[in-house]
């Protein structure tokens, strides 16, 4: 889809709500998509012609989501879209796959349907589909090594390579009704952080209050909890830790990270750190808090168009460098986010990749200190023409909880 | 682990809870594990030898559930498990993912553990952990092209080939632990469907009808819903039909096939047709279901120790051509089971696989009338020494719901 940036993003600004229902209709394929889906695939036939690569083969996951508007959840069976640089985009699936796709915007697009069953081979099926001089084959990052290695065995002298980059130039630059749909379920995962409060309680165990946490996150309009982080007292020193039988403790500061795809395959993504009532904090907990939070702010502030995306991370680091906590920020500040909840781009350093209007991502610096806690605290902001756009806004003032 | 499959399969026949405990505490890798992880990283190397890898490189997902009894959700950082055929197993990790192995099995078998941090290009880090001369590199099935990729890349003049066929031969035999874990899943998943009365009903959608069973799905045992069809009166004539938006009438059959892991990363997977009560129904829709029932039981019949997979497929399909629907039986009729969904082995024809005591997979009958409805029954089922012991208790008699 084109960029329109400036319409992209006031609306939501302004009040989102109003988009959202057509957003989600046209990222979902329901109404009026063949535009969009067609534009995309033109796109992607440009970029791999720009690239080298006679062909690209997208799985099933949040690529074929962008490219078709629709996508299945197996990726044992071989499903994969076909799109040469030069000739007319195919789908190859499973027959018993076929109905899924009635309606679908490929369909309506005229893209020709061609099935294999159960029992068959499926790899002669694909190469019968392609130009008959192709020889750099270009898949997708998450293409299942036993899908991209049995494509490339079945064109001999075929040289396989990977067209994610590719894909990213085109799917880090959100459109009206991707953002709308960011929106919605941000606001959806806003709707659990503000509820935390009914579960988050000392003498619970993680794995309790994450149960708890993730039923919520379907039932305030997501199609799953697809992670809970509950990270409390020293667990929260571990980014990636999710949940545990660990029983939390009065006094522990506790790190909740969810999130999980709207119906519209879109990813809410949003961290707020809690202390559980006590007697007894770790004495720097406060301060920590607080470092966090004026970092998390300063690497908001510094979104703009233009700049680059490591310039993200070097605001926010900068604020937890300058109060003496720099070795203990262990990650990147953020990463982009749409129909997967990690994509590019990425504020890092190394990346001066410039920022523009549309590019959606997390904000997300913290501390952690080993054998004692974490802090951290997370957005989703869209580009606009101004500045950041949140799809948060749960509250990020210091709250305590189960007292 | 070793066969041991008379154990394996008595206790669970006998009475599953007692074993339970002991079961996913060894398959989460909490207790005595070191045993059972080192067992199946010797046999790992063996199977590479044997198979002429010199290496075989393991990514995130059920794989590594398996051979580390620990695993990480994201794909996108390289994390890897590498098993040359000869020498020490290594893991080859992010520095920020490094804190939640802490305790695991791999790290009590001193396992070296090899970070590198955001910004790294993590590709020669893993390569320089190889044996100077590897050059068949075997990788899961499931790695994610981009890695798979990167590290052929790394090691010029190497040779990518999947490890899927070296690995499923392990996996496919359950160990006692593993049969436990699949036990009380599936107690789990039979308790939702005994409370679909609770939600499905004329006048709400699919995906309403879906959501509630998603959040039962959590509470009755599950890490998460990975998977919730709800395919009612022509929908249900997809075979992987998920939940829309159609408005469920009167008189609908309504294909539910749902699963998820639990903690223990062992699968559910059940599927029951209910009838909505209405006035009217297909005319035919009583003879089919009885039909796929006496065909899933046929299936189920035929299991035991030494038939090949395909007998069972065989077994299944005779009832259902017999009547009459054979060309509207569009899928296979089972597929094996564990730390993922769907796995070896599968119930096909064409696969010539003895069975073995301990292989667990599904028997998934089922008839698609084009425009009209569905009926699929699906229980989990493990091979025991006098025929299938089975993971699902729910009942099976045609049910009206609703009414």
């Amino acid at each position: 889809m084109s960029a329109a940036p400036s319409t992209a993003t006031a609306p939501v600004a302004a009040g989102v709500r109003e988009v959202v229902a057509e957003g989600v209709a046209e990222a979902t394929g329901v109404a009026d998509t063949t535009g969009v889906f067609a534009d995309r695939l033109r796109r992607l036939a440009a970029q791999a012609a720009r690239s080298g690569a006679d062909v690209v083969v997208i799985s099933p996951g949040a690529d074929l989501q962008y490219f078709a508007g629709h996508s299945v959840t197996s990726h044992e069976r071989l499903t994969a879209l076909v799109v040469p640089a030069v000739g007319t985009a195919q789908m190859v699936l499973p027959a018993l796959e076929r109905p899924g796709w009635a309606g679908s915007p490929l369909e309506a697009l005229g893209v020709p349907f061609t099935t294999w069953t159960d029992g068959m081979d499926p790899y002669p099926v694909l190469v019968d589909l392609l130009p008959a001089d192709v020889r750099v084959l270009a898949v997708d990052y998450h293409m299942p090594a036993v899908h991209a290695l049995g494509i490339s065995w079945a064109v001999p002298g075929s040289e396989l390579t990977l067209a994610g980059e590719i894909i990213g130039e085109l799917r880090m630059r959100k459109g009206p009704s991707e953002i709308a749909a960011l929106a919605e379920v941000g606001a959806a995962i806003d709707r659990v952080q503000a509820r935390i409060g009914e579960w988050l309680r000392h003498g619970r165990t993680e794995a309790e209050v994450a149960a708890d946490i993730a039923a919520a996150i379907v039932q305030e309009g997501h199609a799953r909890a697809e992670f809970v982080i509950v990270g409390s007292g020293s667990n929260g020193a571990s980014p990636h830790h999710e949940a545990s039988s660990k029983v939390i403790a009065a006094g522990d500061p506790v790190v909740i990270d969810i999130g999980g795809p709207h119906a519209s395959g879109y990813y809410s993504d949003c961290t707020r750190t809690y202390l559980v009532a006590g007697p007894e904090t770790d004495p720097d907990f406060e301060k920590v808090y607080e470092v966090v939070r004026l970092a998390q702010q300063a690497g908001i502030d510094a979104v703009r168009p233009g700049v680059p995306a490591e310039s993200i991370d070097r605001a926010a680091r900068a604020v937890i460098e300058e109060a003496g906590y720099g070795p203990f920020f262990i990650t990147r500040t953020g990463h982009g986010i749409g129909l997967e909840v990690h994509e590019h781009p990425y504020m890092v350093s190394g990346n001066d990749l410039p920022l523009e209007e549309g590019m959606a991502f997390s904000i997300e610096p913290g501390i952690y200190l080993p054998g004692r806690f974490g802090v951290r605290i997370e957005d989703i902001v869209v580009v606009g023409p101004e500045g950041a756009v949140l799809m948060n806004r749960a509250a990020k003032t210091l709250t305590t909880l189960g007292g």
